[in-house]
């Protein structure tokens, strides 16, 4: 039996596309077919309308589709703008919302051949008040936020890739949480024109992807420069420990695997060894915090002057609550911090290439709104280093959970080789 | 004879207004009488509709005016979304454009009680290709750019207080052409949400004004946070006098400007000193090129491939080409630069609160286009510091030329104290 269109990798769709061996509008329909079957019940979407999407197939078919995304459906979270489809950023204030262009990342990956099929399920203003989406893994669990249609439809064989965000855990997070990968870029490298902007200091995009090669592949089309396949590093990639100060908020199913993952990748040959945070950063939790909710209640100032009834109260009761009791004195002093922790991160990484690290607590918790006030992320998040979420371990109840490779800024495809290196280990 | 309305500073229109001495639509009528007598010479403005002024102008006194901008007009680059005027970005492109929200920082002046008087003129996409501005003091000559509009209005008494932003030099340039102050803020501190995105490394916002204090004001409305006056330093600043790899490139006229103002501070009992830039920051000129080009060239992909023939041959075979000629190698290489020297600006300040340097090469010339290539302000941008343009010198044709101060990231109030300290001594 052949494997199904719509499980195809983007890298196979885009070769088997180029040959000519694969129509745009064969790719497009499997994946058409998948969301109309599956949809009912994972609500990733929050737009998608076949017809339009299978008019644009046939006309990339009719030109001759072409580029390292020939032919490639991918989803968008509903938080970037896009010319032809609305965006809401998950709240009523901005319902029927319709940018007049398309946002970088979707213009870049239009320009490669990529297909897009509609705009994902994004919590409200990507924060925490979830919107309708459901684990496919599992309907009564979370898809985990804010990137939640993003991770469940790639998870669910909807679309092999999706952009996401991050100002958090939400490329991370949910990528774990639905057995998948999710990769956070070095902070600054892709551009967020036309992307709802949370807190700026931290925000990037992410990709949510099945394979190590199709993030490899789709940073590079984001980054508008020509793809590089993933490297085979001569050696073992030398893999640092880093159980974080938030340890012990971690399962203990979750800090066993990790601590049965760094003894198997030990045994295949990897230098492994543990990697202690300097003290400063425990202050890395409060450091976010503060950073992002100073920012995110002044981002939205409109919206609180003009539309508050309608905004959740778990976001005007928590961010924005917070961000506008913020002095500018503490977010100084916050910034400082995050900065001089910035600046000691190389020397924290040490010999190592890569750390291994938590990405969720556990598994996906029951319930739609489960996934609040994670703090294993931030760290990463905050120190602006690329990272990435491997789907390679099962929880008690059968459900994915994820381990987090994290590099030095700019070492991005460094973290893609170790990332094969350790998946093919672990799995 | 009383100072006519518009000649006001914002300060003291605020201070006005809430004492119930002045009413809104006085002074907005004051603004929009110097603009119906002035725009046909300057073209200062991309969209200003008076009606829908006086309308905003007559309910904010029917509800009170309050909040430290209370009353006061002020004008928005073309490049910063406005819910109820179109954004357009300097292009044909984008031609009616309407945003359907503020941006943050228009949102914000509006809490505080300003009255957005229009849309100022923006060169194309905020880049090098003109707008129709001309410069108030002398219509043969340029006013400056990018924030062309915003620096006219405010130099020819239309508005108190403009927004720019800056990617280069686009808020301290038009300032020190047009004679007034122009401040470009510590990196990261304001939210951006809602502006056009040039180049995410460096672009800021600016503020255009007439006065310290209404820069100190119209600083902390931006942020989100309650005024705090001007301090008065209980010693003269220290102050270190920053030639610059580019001061052969600064007219003469100019550069002795600059010596003489150096001499009169250490008299009126300011510690001078110079201050030279390390060897590395020579490169903070290519860095510039390489990084904003880069970035520039993947932000308006949509463009690119939509609308080549309607963007302007300056912008592509400038800013476009070298973006996409630039390898991601070399974007990296740079960004590496510019956080070393980032690392070292503390320490290249030594003991001096700010530092003394060129705010332009000399007046602005003659002609509409000719503030192209200025390799003078690319150094504070990317260092990510503070600085403001202070009118305090005359060319030799009589036009002014102003001095640029520079403190510390985050020393933007200690910036303003020794800013007022200077200005009183120079003028």
């Amino acid at each position: 039996m052949p494997v199904p269109l719509n499980e195809w990798t983007a890298s196979d769709i885009a070769a088997a596309v180029n040959r000519g061996n694969v129509s745009c509008e064969d790719v497009t329909r499997a994946c058409l077919d998948r969301i109309a079957e599956r949809e009912p019940d994972v609500h990733a979407w929050s737009y998608c309308a076949a017809d339009q999407v299978i008019a644009a197939a046939k006309m990339l078919d009719r030109k001759g589709a072409s580029g390292p995304l020939a032919g490639v459906p991918f989803g968008v979270k509903d938080i970037i703008d896009t010319a032809d489809m609305p965006t809401e950023w998950g709240t009523p204030i901005h319902r029927g919302r319709q940018p007049e262009r398309d946002a970088a990342c979707v213009a870049l990956s239009r320009k490669s051949g990529g297909i897009l099929l509609g705009k994902t399920v994004t919590t409200e203003f990507a924060n925490l008040h979830p919107g309708p989406t459901r684990n496919p893994h599992d309907l009564t669990r979370t898809p985990g936020g804010s990137s939640s249609g993003s991770a469940a439809a790639v998870a669910d064989f909807m679309v092999p890739i999706a952009i996401g965000t991050q100002t958090t855990g939400s490329t991370t997070r949910p990528a774990s949480f639905c057995g998948i990968l999710g990769y956070r870029p070095t902070f600054g490298d892709m551009r967020l024109h036309g992307v709802m902007e949370a807190s700026a200091s931290v925000d990037t995009l992410g990709i949510l992807a099945r394979s190590v090669e199709d993030v490899a592949l789709y940073r590079d089309v984001m980054l508008g420069v020509p793809p590089v396949a993933v490297e085979t590093p001569a050696r073992p990639p030398r893999i640092g420990f880093c159980r974080t100060p938030s340890w012990d908020a971690v399962e203990p199913s979750t800090r066993k695997s990790l601590e049965d993952a760094a003894q198997t990748l030990a045994r295949a040959g990897a230098e492994v060894g543990d990697v202690e945070m300097p003290p400063d950063f425990a202050r890395l939790t409060g450091v976010h915090r503060w950073i992002t909710s100073f920012e995110f209640a002044r981002t939205f100032t409109w919206e609180i002057e003009h539309h508050w009834n309608e905004i959740s109260e778990t976001l005007r009761d928590g961010r924005i609550k917070d961000g506008l009791d913020c002095s500018l004195e503490t977010y100084y002093e916050m910034k400082a911090v995050a900065e001089r922790c910035r600046a000691s991160v190389d020397a924290m990484f040490g010999d190592y290439d890569v750390l291994l690290t938590a990405a969720a607590l556990g598994e996906a918790p029951v319930g739609w709104n489960a996934f609040a006030g994670v703090p294993v992320f931030q760290y990463w998040t905050v120190l602006h280093v690329p990272s990435i979420t491997l789907p390679v371990f099962k929880g008690p109840n059968g459900m994915p959970v994820g381990a987090q490779l994290v590099a030095r800024r700019r070492d991005d495809r460094g973290l893609f080789a170790a990332s094969r290196w350790v998946q093919q280990r672990l799995t």
